[in-house]
């Protein structure tokens, strides 16, 4: 952590609520700050507030004055693989194809050291230049992966979630591990990594297509003895997926209770993609408290298919939702594009629910909850993926006590047109209001790109610096 | 154009054939010269192959030479929009309420004069470092937009097409212009502009749900009058824009059949979008030669559909497709990024057609076709585009007499992960087989963004150098 005590002066926005809970109002869910004082002290936001009210209770501290900037949480990718950094937008199928091809021959890689720590190095840089500060990540089968990964977010002070990547089924021979090892080295890794730092175990039990019954009553027997870690998975992420889930666990009626017989639906637990759970299965993932990782430019790269948001968001029975790129099937590392594609999965979704193909299918209000408002979008990637990894105690806005982590927008940056389009919708040129500043945020989301990051800090400590490129 | 004959010697890629006719084998559509020199005289192709051939014939002629670089036909944007450049990715409509809320105020700016050329200067800015050379553009109802766009073409020596935008109903009073005013501001158009220099002219009814039968009618004595002219319109985007066809042209069957009706559907015309084209309608559009431009930015911004790419390029009645960005709908200038959510688009469209969620939809054929292969990609994007537009004599590929329109392509530019990644693909650090060139331009696609356009040169003369920003 930062020791010093200091202060960053500049143009904030973040969220305190979820807007869904404020639709027509949603600006009621966030806070902007035209010229704002965050007050961080050893990584911690120890003050925050306008200038002219926090300043006189610090009198000498440094400030840094960062301008015509937007200046949010850090953002948190709830759903990523940090052995694909090589492999992100690799050509040609659906999943369990790209995943014999592609992926686990550059995933055994990482079972060598200097090959793991080297990607380590490139996917924190990458991160950090997409604004993350944040993630939840797969590994490989190897504990090196693992250890790798570790090391790496310990020497940059970032708060991560990870875990040995369990797998033994459906991969080639040396990419599997037995059940017994699984256990046997995710509780060493536990013992080693978990809340060493800001570093946080998850049991990882890849898919359940991947995992034996075996391999499943690993991951129930380690969150029985380490029921403070994490659980983090994928599921039905593809038609063909869920029909192999189906078969190979025919004792359960659908894919979810492979999960909830195991005991592990619950808080913590994540479970990326989800875009083909039924209406039932979302009820149980809200039931249970356990949350749905939406990684719209992988379900759009792989055709994996289309999130129904709006589902996820029923008021009954809302599901925590995080954001996640998941690079490499997703083919940026950019939150900001995610959301770009989020918003292209809920308007494709309403051209359905608007009745105009089938009436049946109208569901209007279900279309209101699909369109992904930036007020919306900037809460999944921030306070709302927090909420969903049950971290919004930690992480998520710049509410004090909370750790300073934040990026540092540059609204005009990105492809050529950005600077034009930007000035209709701040006549003053800055944001005067939280709705000039959201309507900034969503040229970013649906023009912008990594360029649009200029900064992205941890716990109060610059971390990156753009380079234009 | 250049007056003096200069050659330009680097690592060339271009497309011989359409590659959906070569399927398993699209690499024989393609032509690779990992050291080729191209010799422009007067803005034209005068000779081009390996360097050891073609240099010896011109002996003492001045050579550039552009390393580490592959260099492309220009792109071309098959459907774009002019006066909604500053209103790329506006937030939150479909398409009949989008247009109402955010286009035709926008777009009734460009009555006046001044901002209608300060916006044609940005305009042709964004496509160039788009590496787009050549494009097919709407304008608006106002002829002061049409003139300062062919202006603007003719100062930057550009192949374009692009007329006077027709709509006399469902716009705000304003915005319309009556059949008359259209027919007459039409023929003066034409004869200012059309075969000037580079400038074609597209006799442009809006879309068809904005044109009354009158102003169809215009249209088709426009086209007889002046044959040699394009037309250029929207169809089937939207299903709720469909169905208002239907009641406007009650004596049509189809949205098509109102341009048949008009004798408009034929060679040189392209209606942007069809996500909504019957199997039927495609076949009429093959048989007439007319073209589709396929715009999957916007149809995935504006929530229109998934176009049917695969059922398109059906090699029994083959529809001519070019890609467009349909910026502002779509939310970019870059057809690198048009091609990454074409590929997006063929990928969710094949998890419909292998038959996983409804076997009665299984159509492999079909799927194959949809699959968007970096050969099929910079096809659509080069010489597909100026077959469907009717220019391939004079575009599209690095063939003598052509125009010589190219792109220098960056390879390692991008997001961070980029260069790793594309490390991959060459382990010799260029591209050594047109395997490996393919390989680097689908990392492009996949994962790139306009910043991998290095140079854009028109006609033998560099327009554009990218600046990092």
């Amino acid at each position: 952590m930062n020791g010093a005590t200091q202060a960053i002066r500049g143009i904030f926005f973040d969220l305190i609520d979820d807007p869904w809970k404020h639709s027509g109002h949603e600006s009621r869910a966030a806070r902007f700050l035209p010229d704002g004082l965050l007050v961080v002290k050893d990584g911690i936001i120890a003050d925050f507030g306008p200038f002219d009210e926090v300043s006189p209770r610090h009198p000498g501290i440094a400030v840094t004055h960062i301008p015509d900037r937007l200046i949010l949480p850090g953002f948190i990718d709830g759903h990523i693989h940090f052995p694909q950094v090589r492999v992100l937008g690799a050509y040609g199928n659906q999943l369990l194809d790209w995943l014999q091809k592609w992926i686990f021959p550059e995933e055994l890689k990482y079972a060598d050291r200097e090959y793991a720590r080297e990607a380590a190095g490139r996917f924190f840089d990458a991160l950090l230049a997409g604004g993350t500060t944040t993630c939840q990540a797969f590994t490989t089968s190897s504990p090196v992966s693992t250890e790798e990964f570790f090391a790496e977010a310990a020497r940059r002070n970032m708060r991560v979630i990870a875990g040995l990547t369990g797998i033994d089924r459906f991969a080639p021979e040396d990419f599997l591990i037995t059940p017994e090892a699984f256990y046997a080295e995710s509780k060493r890794l536990i013992g080693e990594y978990h809340r060493k730092g800001r570093n946080l175990y998850a049991i990882t039990p890849r898919f359940a297509v991947g995992c034996t019954t075996e391999m499943m009553e690993a991951c129930s027997r380690l969150k029985k003895e380490y029921p403070d870690c994490w659980i983090n998975t994928h599921i039905s992420e593809n038609p063909s997926e869920i029909r192999t889930a189906r078969q190979e666990y025919p004792d359960c009626t659908d894919y979810t209770q492979v999960h909830e017989k195991h005991g592990l639906l619950g808080p913590k637990f994540t479970a990326g993609h989800g875009v083909w759970l039924s209406d039932d299965e979302m009820r149980r993932f809200s039931r249970a408290g356990a949350a749905v990782s939406f990684c719209p430019l992988s379900n759009l790269f792989l055709g994996s298919g289309l999130f129904r948001l709006g589902r996820a968001k029923d008021p009954a029975n809302p599901v925590r939702l995080s954001l996640g790129t998941d690079m490499g099937g997703g083919n940026s590392f950019s939150l900001i594009r995610a959301m770009e594609e989020a918003y292209k999965v809920g308007m494709c979704n309403n051209t359905m629910l608007d009745g105009s193909v089938n009436p049946r299918e109208q569901d209007l209000a279900e279309a209101e909850r699909n369109k992904l408002s930036p007020y919306r979008a900037f809460y999944l990637g921030t306070l709302g993926g927090a909420h969903s990894l049950y971290l919004d105690d930690v992480l998520g806005n710049f509410d004090k006590g909370k750790e300073a982590d934040f990026v540092v927008l540059d609204w005009n940056a990105g492809q050529l047109a950005m600077a034009w389009r930007q000035s209709l919708a701040v006549p003053g040129g800055a944001p005067a209001n939280v709705d000039e500043a959201a309507q900034l945020l969503f040229g970013i989301m649906a023009v912008g790109d990594d360029r649009n990051v200029d900064e992205t800090w941890i716990a109060g400590a610059r971390a990156h610096k753009r380079t234009p490129s």
